[in-house]
């Protein structure tokens, strides 16, 4: 491809309104242009990168037999009140009514369309286990779409579908869509976390997420420094440390507090460790009001707490509507002298002794609390946020925090959609089931920008070779030469010849330009025809490492190779 | 692919709702599921036709040098309102609002995004021609969506625009889309033709529509039937005799008829020829009134006249404007003895005499009318639609009518939507001059519709192998019975080893049923493994020819390339 009319608006400086190095280089590399918020155009040299993610993610899912369908982006609203979700997406579901008032939604996600199209399609066992995906676009109107391609409005998808007749069947495609994602996201070259994820108000089981690590990503992954095991940080578990503290229990006793605020700043008056300081908060649990009690270091996992609890809501209680319910300041609530309320306590409480906490008496607190003995612990629950350097659940090695980018999920959703749907087969014995299913998903786009967040220098993108939307940059550097713009000409020709997939860079521009849009674009090797272009020599340079070589025209093609190779390793 | 668990739910009967032959087999034949009116599931089958179509176009477009992008679906109205097209379009524009209640289109073209884009990435005449394409799926709220995939509400496009310096420069990469366009039909296996069209209200001038030749076809087409003329019936042109008819004129008469409520009925009634009889219209050409003349045989093609007149509108007076404004019924209009209106007469009337036309006496009319003696004729103009068996305007052949389904279509835009957008680009002297644009588009999804209309007979389709879902169809007549199952598993593992595309049909069903579902399909190539599966012979079928040949295992493989050899040709 000849630059000269290639559509590469490079930019120069840093685009104002880009906050993360993925959506700056885009827009600098003249890959992505907005349209309106959250709404982006790809130009062509994004859409050849999205063209080679595509089709590894086909390649890949085809291989563990799925098969590709398209599915369409205009929704019937009657599909989605099957299974309520026309009320309950809000406002993230954009909304239209066609010429007649009909109202339709623009697919985010396609499990009703899919359910419908099999419980018309598919009435026996025989026809089962089926696995369909599509590649397309998708809407969601997010409140605060930015960061580029990572969370936009309209965006790439790869969402898959299957459907079963029993849950060993389900189990195991989903076990081999699980192992296609971690093919398809080495192949792109992404460094990624397969984490355990909250399945949600979604009827669904199992579900991971993976996670490209990237600063810039809005999720926290806790993950072990030496297993593979990874959640994310509100879906981590603690280890359950049953044994007793060694230390001989201290009678309980009491300490003056000067008008605390909390337990927290009671402690650092009292000098007491926050490690043995009791926080104490109240909640309500599926309506029931009910203590939690979390050491003081600690914080309240809400949505692996509300798991743990089995409940179907968890709302934890504001200074007002203590002081209502308890007729104290939140900052003084106690579990002790507690008869009514169920006290649920933190696995880090389990059987441990010599702790702070508020009494019933304003100005004063409890200490040397042993929980056995001085209260009435309903269970001891996995309620906390996981913290870096705790104990790996798996047993092996300690939690570490990082940051990740969402980029694909799989998850099993069991039967709420058939069931919701009235979407069954019949058994072996005749008998109607509802299909059980799993959905998986990638997000394209974001995989796109995610890549480039982990591959980048300062002077701009760094493709890996398999997603690289050109193999090979060459450039003349100075076109107006005529030895050097013959040499590249016939350079050109040759690697076409070849099969290489080539940007040539023909523009009358200054060698320093060339160099500068080059280095942003990061094609994965580059070849400048310069000064030595009337001996036949040339540059070979490899963007990844830097390494420069000077080789001659003739062992250019047996070099290139040699250098394609140890790239695509 | 193993047909087992593969995604194709054919149906046995016609469902009630399709009327055309394309619909009802891709419905029989589970390539397709209706989701709403006009908007369809394309099931793995169809699928895989279009990713072949698509392929074509892409390989045909990068060719001529096009490049892909993708652009957005969701268009801001701000956008749309530069050019006066949020206002224009009407109810067949899907319009939405975001959660802010910012006003959105859906995209059912992408000029006005495309030149947002082009307006700010190129500043110089040093970056053009530029030839941008994308194969997206594009809405318009159609108000009878009808006819399956040929008028849908969803549907695939493959849009492309050019952006230009010159007019040749325009031309150029105009007659090399029209050539691209040519091959690809061509390569898909359409019989077609490339019809002159109206250019319509957007400020173009040239365009040609691509029409696959089709009995379903909503336009119709007038054709040579020995050169390559072909226009859209509204566009096609008259040619101008001017050789004055032989007869000697004969003095203007009269005869009298009876109540005639038309001068059609009183040619009947004196049994004189309607092509020896002129019927007179009245007409508002941009609010003026005048008098058009046509034979009483010949129709008045009203979009061809508007061109001809150079008029911004043409209306055709009704019977109560006729009374309000001549005071004679409708029936009874003449241009004998009018002094003030122009008149127009059409082509075939210039220089005539021995005409038949009303007169200003209710009950008579005048005969043996010379026009150019009798009227005040303003001009002769191509008035009139053309009828089957006029000369071809080309001068070589006759007319002949066919219709056509609209698949692509080659516009010269000019400089309409870079004016009204500010779209420029700097020249050779550093003047400012918009953009010159030309557009292109191909229906895809339209296009695979339009293959079937044409390739099918009463079992069901008949593919072209450059766009068959599979190249190959392997059916076992007996799954239960032990050789045939396992020959055809050796079979279906040779010939996948071989890069054969092959649909496997495993399926533990009577051959009844197998043969009926492949020939509903439309495989081009099926082999049948059947009774002499024990002696290792199978049977070769070719779909389109129904030839059928017994081969022996051994000699498959060559056999089969060789009949793809003659289908490929």
């Amino acid at each position: 491809m000849r630059q000269k009319t290639f559509l590469v608006p490079t930019l120069r400086d840093v685009p104002s309104d880009a906050d993360v190095i993925s959506h700056q280089l885009m827009l600098r590399a003249g890959m992505i242009r907005q349209t309106a918020a959250g709404v982006y155009t790809y130009l062509p040299l994004a859409k050849r990168v999205i063209a080679k993610v595509e089709s590894i993610v086909r390649e890949e899912l085809e291989a563990v037999g799925a098969q590709e369908l398209t599915l369409p982006s205009l929704h019937p609203a009657e599909l989605w009140q099957e299974t309520g979700r026309w009320d309950k997406m809000g406002d993230e579901l954009i909304r239209l009514q066609d010429r007649h008032g009909r109202d339709f939604a623009l697919g985010p996600t396609h499990e009703e369309v899919i359910t419908s199209i099999i419980r018309d399609a598919i009435g026996s066992y025989k026809k089962l286990p089926l696995n369909v995906f599509q590649i397309q676009t998708k809407f969601r109107d997010e409140r605060r779409p930015r960061f580029g391609l990572l969370r936009g409005r309209e965006f790439i998808m790869k969402d898959a579908y299957s459907f079963h007749d029993t849950e060993e069947s389900l189990d195991e495609t989903y076990q081999a869509m699980y192992k296609a994602y971690e093919r398809i996201f080495t192949r792109v070259g992404l460094t990624f976390r397969a984490v355990i994820a909250d399945s949600g108000a979604m009827g669904g089981k199992d579900t991971f997420e993976f996670m490209a690590l990237a600063e810039v990503g809005e999720d926290t992954i806790a993950y072990s420094d030496s297993s593979s095991y990874a959640a994310n940080l509100e879906m981590a578990t603690s280890v359950r440390v049953t044994t007793r503290s060694e230390e001989t229990s201290q009678p309980l006793s009491s300490a003056k507090v000067n008008a605390a605020a909390s337990i927290q700043e009671a402690a650092q008056q009292l000098e007491w460790p926050l490690s043995r300081t009791v926080q104490v908060l109240a909640v309500k649990i599926d309506e029931e009001l009910a203590l939690l009690l979390l050491r003081a270091d600690h914080e309240l996992n809400e949505i692996k707490s509300l798991h743990e609890l089995h409940a179907k809501s968890l709302t934890v209680l504001g200074e007002h509507e203590i002081k209502e319910q308890f007729k104290v300041e939140a900052g003084q609530l106690t579990a002790l002298g507690n008869t009514s309320l169920k006290i649920y306590a933190d696995y880090a409480l389990e059987g441990q002794s010599g702790f702070l906490m508020n009494s019933s008496t304003a100005d004063e607190c409890a200490i040397q609390v042993d929980l056995n003995r001085d209260l009435t612990i309903e269970s001891y629950v996995d309620l906390r946020l996981v913290q870096e350097g705790d104990p790996s659940p798996d047993g092996e090695g300690t939690i570490q925090f990082a940051r990740g980018i969402e980029i694909g999920q799989v998850f099993k959703l069991g039967t709420f959609y058939s069931d919701s749907m009235g979407a069954s087969f019949l058994d072996q014995n005749g008998r109607a089931n509802p299909f059980k299913m799993g959905c998986y998903g990638i997000g394209v786009s974001r995989t796109v920008a995610a890549i480039i967040e982990q591959h980048h220098d300062d002077n701009g993108i760094v493709w890996p070779i398999a997603v690289a939307p050109f193999q090979l940059h060459l450039l003349t550097l100075n076109s107006k030469n005529e030895e050097q713009a013959t040499l590249s000409e016939q350079v050109y020709s040759s690697l076409k010849k070849d099969g290489w997939d080539v940007l040539y860079d023909d523009r009358p521009e200054r060698a320093g330009v060339k160099f500068k849009d080059a280095d942003l674009i990061g094609i994965p090797l580059r070849v400048s025809v310069g000064k030595r272009a009337d001996e036949g020599f040339l540059e070979l340079k490899v963007r990844s490492t830097g390494e420069s070589i000077d080789v001659h025209v003739d062992d250019l093609a047996e070099t290139l190779q040699s250098k394609l190779q140890e790239l695509s390793n």
